[in-house]
């Protein structure tokens, strides 16, 4: 298939700026990489990266190869009650996982993090420095990574149960059974609120 | 390392009903599947099979490489007091996870099962049919299967976060935290018990 002495191209440029934002973001994380390293990297102006994926963020999806823009994401979060924030976030989180498209990448990704360990790094950088790092503002307190974590871990595990390994029932319930019943779960580790107690101040110690 | 013309010795039966065994099981799920049919697909006599791997349950756990003898576990958990139940499991589950040996047999078995259709079709076999089957009684209710799935998607997350993908802080943080912080949504999903406050973590600032 390969064409003796053809030119590099910009399936050739974009090739090798993933290969060097997947070896840089998961050497240094998200926040300490730069778009100028990885072009430097992959021997082209800063502004090819750019031209191809938009912004250091798309640059990190297309690496990652994760489908969905966080951006609108926490845009919608962040412009809710603060008693809304676990069911939409659940509801979110879920949904991306029952779409076929969506649902197929994050199911991909998941699998490769598993079995490779510099896509896990990478994942874990994404996940720690950019997207945990956006919601924890509005979960506020001193372990408010803890508590991300602990809801990520609960509807992640909905998601390995109902798409990866087809589990029953959970593999096909409603979609809303299962946010009714995550619901209360996310929102006692986001925010604190007990079904049966009066909710703590926002900032627990 | 081969040695040509060497005659068929324990280990190839062995591998003979542990091939035999997956598919089996694969297919036909836990309960319908017969030690004498995996013997006869292996070409030796059932007492064979039983010789190697003790009873269809231990030929079961073989296969699919599970390291702990679930029948132990079940007996403990049977003789709790209903409100004991949901601490006992999470520290049993997280347990076994960090445990070296316990933990990277099953931190291996769900990478397999999450690349290889068959292995996932087994490790849900044998949970659905035969661990869940167990518990199941313990918890009574309509709904008493998919309360179970929902607690081991709860554990279950916790486990690929903490050792999989490895996210902090959930990948340092003590037993006991994760313990305090998961019994009360396990307690909720399995016994219906609302906890009247947010679990005060032992060791936290």
């Amino acid at each position: 298939m390969a064409r003796i002495g053809r030119r590099p191209g910009p399936s050739t440029t974009r090739s090798a700026l993933l290969e060097a934002a997947r070896r840089r973001f998961a050497e240094g994380g998200y926040e300490a990489t730069s778009v100028r390293a990885i072009a430097a990297d992959a021997g082209v102006d800063p502004a090819v990266a750019i031209h191809f994926f938009g912004s250091k963020e798309g640059l990190f999806r297309a690496a990652v190869g994760w489908p969905f823009d966080p951006a609108s994401v926490f845009e919608r979060l962040a412009g809710l009650e603060r008693a809304d924030l676990a069911p939409e976030l659940v509801r979110l989180f879920l949904g991306f996982w029952d779409d076929p498209t969506t649902g197929a990448a994050l199911s991909a990704l998941l699998r490769t993090a598993m079995t490779q360990a510099p896509t896990a790094a990478l994942l874990r950088a994404f996940v720690a420095e950019h997207m945990l790092g956006r919601v924890g503002p509005l979960i506020g307190g001193a372990d408010a990574a803890l508590r991300l974590d602990l809801a990520v871990s609960q509807m992640l595990g909905v998601a390995v149960v109902r798409h990866v390994l087809q589990l029953e029932p959970i593999a096909s319930a409603p979609l809303d059974e299962l946010v009714a019943w995550l619901t209360p779960t996310v929102a006692r580790y986001l925010v604190g609120v007990e079904a049966s107690a009066p909710p703590p101040p926002p900032d627990r110690p």
